[in-house]
């Protein structure tokens, strides 16, 4: 597709595949509606009932009105995001794992026209509160420096843990009593939302959540992500940069009737609680083998560990996928979808299991 | 879905719709294409065996090696197409009445860094040779202003229109002869290629074209449009961007199954054919009813006419849908679409007929 | 300087050069004042008694308080000042003979992000009214389409005009009430304001404007113009943009002595007083001899004329410097600056008569 | 000026003051040199006899042919001369410490279009090697990365410390093994090259410096810097990006009329000497009192120290301006300038004596 070198290294993908959950599927319902809506004519740019329904589900499941824009990437839904809550001269404070910061080429920056996204450290890829609270008067004032605008949280983060609610909820006080606005990466909403048993009121606006990237195509849709706000101020200026920024489409009812199968009938939250169990049905396992260490236990459906050499060595022979090759050596990650079967899990288990004997 | 107001007008869609052909759903065979996609697990981001497959049929279509970026939108295709072809400080040569130009809310100006977006004049919608001879060498190497970079030519033209080969081979020319490069807006390029009834080589690189937006959304697919580059050394920047542009999909699969689906068994052309036949026959409908004008004989699947007034309104009045107020008063654009039928249009004439008497 | 070509013909530069106002070098009381600003320790980036005095000269002769923004170009300026005044998807709307369209290498679409500039028609080089009530509602609301954010007056012209008091008021007013704001480019502010006899309060802030380009270079200062801001609102955000486009100068003592001295004791209206008559006598002496035709009686410092063939060769073969061919076929600019001398002004109509005859 | 909060604290301005050397005049010769060219017209935009002159020296001085562009700051030379040598999807790999990391407000993610700088560690505010070696092909290749593209190395850095020639060579030819290029910060390079007693060649190209932004500012001019290029192949892209930019100045000459005296008969290197001299004497005295401790021998003419908080106060209270407030508590900063006399610095001693006794 290009020059430019893949950089995944798995090439047998299959129900061996913990690579991420990027790798799976869409789900048969949202696959089922997709097709359904193929039929007929409606408005285009989101004029159309399948738009109407999505944004309904959403407004139910936030508890209140929110502005939606759907999207074809979480790239395009932070860059977005990010550039409607800061000016170009600001600053975006997020964790130093985070993947605005790592995996998206610089689309922040990009959409932004130029913002500095800042590294703040913290345990468990969350942003540590006195670093947060250090950063968001840092040169505030001074023309000198750009200008602490925005805190963006990942929920879940990069390293699968999962911010608690009263956790957003004072990264986000540090934040507004600053004057700063809050963003959250949600590109693992739903398999937060389902650790942690909360509404998505309670871990987005009522948090201090000013917009929410809302992911939607790691836990089962295609291609539909979407860009939900919290703040009707920013409606006007979401739209334009979505429709500037390439991510206006015609044929929205085809992103929009994945979102309403996804949030009809708890599809999103079964995935994610599917997903989540088989993280956690690995930990289990993985905790009992001799040799091999969790980094933590896992609260989403991402878990890292350190693995001997032997055994990596030896599941990759037989054809399992999953980055190993990226952290300190011996880590390994293993992510799991809503498409995985706890079979899946205890062979990889059993595998392991084999190896490290 | 924004505080913005829609631009369309029509509310009623149907059969009667006449608006765009982004009102169509997608082909039978493009939403089964992507359902069957959307089982097992692939590796992301171009890597898997639907998008080898797209590529290659698109290396076969077009008899040669090409690069391949599926996007959702063809403002994405266009803007990141043009930011490859012009630096920010270059201009862009296009037809007055091009998209780029009214419909994109800037998206070239600003995937492209700030690059200016000239008008040329031209009958047809159709870039004049002379216009463009005297725009490519204005004020090169004069530091004071933008630097010609790259024609835009639309094929076929937003008024349904379709430059012949000969024709896009001297706008070309006239373009590299003065160092520029070439840019071929495609959102119709099937319909314009089954009226020349040219091979998709000889209307694009074998004629001088650079970068093709290869529009399929509008012609059958779901939110599939393609960067297609004919440049090798334009194959890394295209990537870079496209990613941090927020264009490159985790789950490429379902933007690249709909493509290959689109241009297996000739499905494509097919539809186009149809979708230009529908126009066909209401042009000749409409010619024979006294009162209505055509503005010019459809080529594409778009055509202009002038409609008496209580003509227009008596279709409205019925539903049909359709623009009739952005140009002079009296002028009306119907747009036909794959999923037209004979019927639909034959309807369509006794409306017409019927108010007209 | 650099392997662009240089756009200017002259190369033999004198009392013989009707070039530009750009031309000319500094006044001596702005040289001096310069001089004089070298010794002596002062506070970096605006703190310091010269920019103080400046600021407070702008004040009185504003009859008001104003933020001032010191830069090194009018490009720069007009930059900055549209890029506080419009979002990126944003149009500036102005004369098609403007500045800003012609003559700054995309700047304004650098500095704004990607804003659109649309050009508008209107004689003598000034918008015409209808011409922006048409244009400033075009297309509001529609996400597709940029919106008119912006109305940028040359105030003097391109072409030597100037704007009357009330015809600025009108165009302000019409912008206003479209939700638009306003933009002064007063690159040649003071001959502008000379030939109104106005008060400068009257010619910007009464009438409308909200930023001004405050223009001195070309009037007798060396490199300093300066944005000067009649909105409290907008302070703010241009101190960063200015700072973050290169234009905070840590010595800007050296910016604000120009322009304090520039406004001292009449100075700047005393420069254009005289640049002004220049034009004038050259026009009065012009119109006199048979064969040249003045395009309009100069209102500022520039002149526009029809000259034969062989009298402008003449004039260059006697080492005369001035545009002519730039325009239609016999166009000839003359600009006038506070440097010349009524001898300069009847040496050269004397030419003129010799080669005429 | 703006409603932006000032960063300096100093308020008494005087011989007292050792804020930054930008509170310094200008060389007499320099200011002499300046008002010299405000007579007479010249060609504008650098086609005149003072830049030619300029450009001439500057060739001289790097023994062979370079490019010139004079800029009014230095955040403008570094803007422009990375945005040359960086795609946006690039990344700029420069020390933690560095100046466009923490005081241009993200002129180098403006002009750059969004580039994203990489903070390298490092002893003495000098890039480590090692660390540098391990960035330079971070993710190359990876598409979901920014692309390490260019190194910027600041000479002398903003601790005071001077990069060898050696290390300069070193870190170049890290960079270039991987294929990116070099830039040099050069706001204090006078104050650098004296110190090390080195060619301009040798510390630059010779040692693998693509584009150096030329700091004359601070060492005795009054607002003008420039970028020297030392690829020819950069020429056109900096011309346009700095017109564009509002860089271009009408009337260069009262820029380059700066940088001909700047360089003529040895006045930069006689200003950055007796700047650097003064900042040894002062070291050579504070290490001789007890309870001052130097954090580092200076080398240019910055020094930072250790000052126990009572002695900072009496400094304070007797007008003396420094900055003590923005790193650790009791760390203070003198910056000595080409305008401070052997006396001032004795009478800044003397008052440190006293207080610390």
């Amino acid at each position: 597709m290009s020059t430019v070198t893949a950089t995944t290294t798995a090439t047998t993908p299959s129900g061996l595949s913990f690579v991420s959950d990027n790798m799976a599927g869409a789900s048969p319902r949202i696959a089922g509606a997709v097709a359904e809506a193929a039929a007929g004519q409606v408005l285009p740019y989101g004029n159309d009932p399948f738009t109407e329904r999505a944004r309904g589900r959403l407004a139910e499941i936030f508890e209140r009105d929110v502005d939606v824009f759907p999207v074809s990437t979480g790239s395009a839904a932070n860059g977005l995001a990010l550039a409607a809550l800061t000016p170009p001269w600001g600053s975006v404070l997020a964790h130093q794992d985070s993947h605005i910061h790592h995996d998206e080429c610089g689309a922040p920056e990009f959409f932004t026209g130029g913002a500095k996204l800042v590294r703040l450290p913290g345990l468990d890829s969350k942003i540590d509160p006195e670093a947060l609270q250090a950063a968001v008067r840092r040169r505030a004032g001074d023309v000198h420096s750009v200008q602490p605008s925005v805190v963006s949280i990942s929920q879940a983060t990069e390293s699968g843990s999962v911010h608690t609610v009263e956790e957003i909820r004072r990264l986000s006080s540090i934040a507004k009593d600053a004057g700063l606005r809050v963003h959250m990466d949600g590109a693992r909403f739903a398999n937060a939302l389902v650790h942690l048993d909360a509404s998505p009121a309670e871990m987005t606006w009522k948090a201090g959540v000013d917009v929410l990237s809302f992911g939607a195509t790691k836990n089962g849709a295609m291609t539909a992500d979407a860009i939900v706000s919290f703040d009707p101020a920013l409606a006007t200026e979401l739209a334009f940069r979505a429709k500037r920024g390439g991510q206006l489409t015609s044929k929205m009812r085809f992103q929009t009737a994945q979102l309403d199968a996804y949030l009809t009938d708890d599809l999103w939250l079964d995935n994610a609680r599917r997903a989540n169990a088989m993280a956690t049905r690995l930990g289990t396992g993985l905790k009992a083998i001799p040799g091999v260490g969790l980094l933590a236990a896992p609260q989403a459906n991402i878990l890292f560990c350190r693995l001997p050499q032997h055994v990596t060595d030896g599941l990759l022979a037989e054809g399992y996928a999953f980055y190993h090759d990226r952290w300190e050596p011996g880590i390994v990650r293993f992510v799991t979808a809503f498409s995985h079967q706890a079979d899946d899990i205890d062979q990889l288990l059993d595998a392991v299991h084999r190896h490290s004997a």
